[in-house]
């Protein structure tokens, strides 16, 4: 088995920005013998994420840049091949940061959950059940804590995550109000995903729109996108009211930081709060997230829709593909079929 | 006693910004009659907030505005000298929203407490025993939750919250560094209120000496200025710091919002969140917080600055004096003698 080539997706330049498909590359690698301890993962399906560009980036910013001629940094699922690891025998199914190629050695350590739910696709390891899931759960129930007949407003709404956050405050009886780009998308959000009210956030007048569809004002706001469209419904949040930033997908660059309205003297005001929200952050609860997940992908009540490209040829460009707003669903690259 | 004089000092027009003396004037009503369940509290002390700026202003913020003609809101501490109240017999000490003026007939709703501490002077009823000491509790314990050993920045620390903040924050163990102006205010953080180092806004490098003041960075910023100084704190906080917004100090005119560095990007990568916070949301816990200050101060853990100004004449152009940096302590307009 020495002798297994290992096709990999490798960062070729540092993007200022949006990566795109020319700043990687692909190589051929060789898996090399495992060590006692060791195991060998065969990569399914691999994940192309938003947080993404921020990996890149030269700046740390919650964790280390990958660095220039290292395998890109990426979730994947897949199976144990070949083990020398008690925990994970081979035919484990695992999702973990394995990265963008088809083979990985690993001892565990990379590991973020052993797959149990073998009666349901793997790929759903990586969306609703894999870190989509997980940071619209945490960012939603433990950061934003939405209570009954509240209101929370979602923006990128008809995203992988935005749209497991829409349902989930509806299952808890909330008013869900979805704020995305174009009209595919929208409806998108009002017929697949099931949101009270859904704003395409290019129409001429956002605020109008935006007050129309939160009669109530606005309670949480989880907000993936920073930027004119944050502006726009923090001016509406209600008294005590909850800001979960987990992404901020409409600003390119964050170096230097841009400007914006301060909005410290409205968070006074309003006795509001913003705060900052990284899944890693839950690490040890995320079998919490997937135990409430589980039963509702199950029984129907949480809908997702993936995007699935196939073969590692397709990663490179996946990224900026995301943040030109041109896909619907959670993007995953395939690599074999389960 | 119909005919018992009351001067008071009644808003004469809206500010925009600060406001001055001439924003102000002094009138003399007569104290009407006592209906059942009233009672009549003399003023011996009015007290001189921040805050104050916020209440006058046209938008409402988190009160509603005080109108032109009205007696200013202010917080006062005095005696019942008349009574159809059970709850407040004459001689009850009180300290309530009962406005710059020397009388005010109250059904209780505009009382926050009987105050219950007779050893200590009345006029702390207004500061460290008062709505001082309230925000610094609430503010630190409930919305910045410091732990021993981590690091606690506030800025106005000279002040009449932030002196608190800084002692309570020692109290718990932490190292509290304080922000202020001026180099008679940086050595008072030091020498009356203990701060571990203090630090003089207006020196040529704030970045600099707050990193040296900071060597682990920052954990929680109790924040009353906003601005550039917030600005630069703000870039050292550590992963999952907590950041009260308490006051705004520097800003002296919020309509229509200035601008600034947007924070949430930042916020994102340290998990870090910025919370409003108004000590009138805890109304209901208030002695919560007198139970913990009252032997802070008895045994002389916590030090305090009063700076009293005699006369119902001093009132209009004392708020002016606050964000013109030009008081040391506690301001606190007394009437009478205990």
């Amino acid at each position: 088995m020495s002798t297994l080539s290992n096709r990999q997706v490798i960062l070729k330049s540092r993007p200022v920005g949006i990566p795109q498909a020319e700043h990687f590359e692909l190589r051929t690698a060789t898996v090399p013998e495992l060590e006692d301890g060791q195991f060998l993962v065969k990569n399914h399906y691999l994940s192309v994420d938003p947080a993404m560009r921020g990996w890149v980036n030269a700046v740390a910013n919650y964790s280390k840049p990958v660095q220039v001629g290292e395998v890109m940094r990426a979730f994947t699922a897949g199976r144990v091949v070949q083990s020398r690891h008690p925990d994970y025998p081979e035919g484990t199914l695992v999702m973990g940061l394995l990265g963008w190629q088809e083979y990985a050695v690993t001892n565990g350590k990379t590991i973020r959950r052993t797959v149990k739910e073998t009666d349901l696709p793997l790929s759903l390891s990586l969306g609703v059940l894999g870190l989509n899931g997980i940071t619209a759960y945490f960012g939603l129930m433990a950061v934003g804590e939405p209570q009954p007949g509240e209101t929370v407003v979602v923006s990128t709404a008809a995203g992988a995550v935005g749209s497991l956050v829409g349902q989930l405050a509806r299952n808890l009886g909330c008013r869900a109000v979805g704020i995305a780009g174009g009209e595919t998308k929208r409806q998108l959000c009002l017929d697949a995903f099931g949101f009270d009210a859904a704003i395409d956030y290019r129409q001429p007048d956002l605020e109008s729109a935006l007050q129309q569809a939160c009669p109530n004002g606005v309670d949480v706001y989880f907000d993936n996108t920073s930027g004119t469209i944050s502006d726009t419904v923090i001016r509406h949040i209600n008294r005590q009211a909850r800001i979960v930033i987990c992404g901020t997908a409409s600003i390119p660059n964050w170096d230097p930081w841009p400007t914006g309205p301060r909005v410290d003297r409205h968070l006074l005001n309003k006795s509001a709060r913003m705060a900052g929200f990284l899944a890693f952050d839950y690490e040890k609860r995320y079998e919490e997230a997937i135990d409430y997940l589980v039963p509702l992908v199950r029984n129907g009540t949480l809908q997702y829709r993936e995007e699935i490209l196939d073969g590692l040829e397709a990663a490179p460009g996946s990224i900026a593909d995301l943040y030109a707003g041109r896909n619907l669903g959670k993007r995953i690259i395939r690599l074999t079929a389960d």
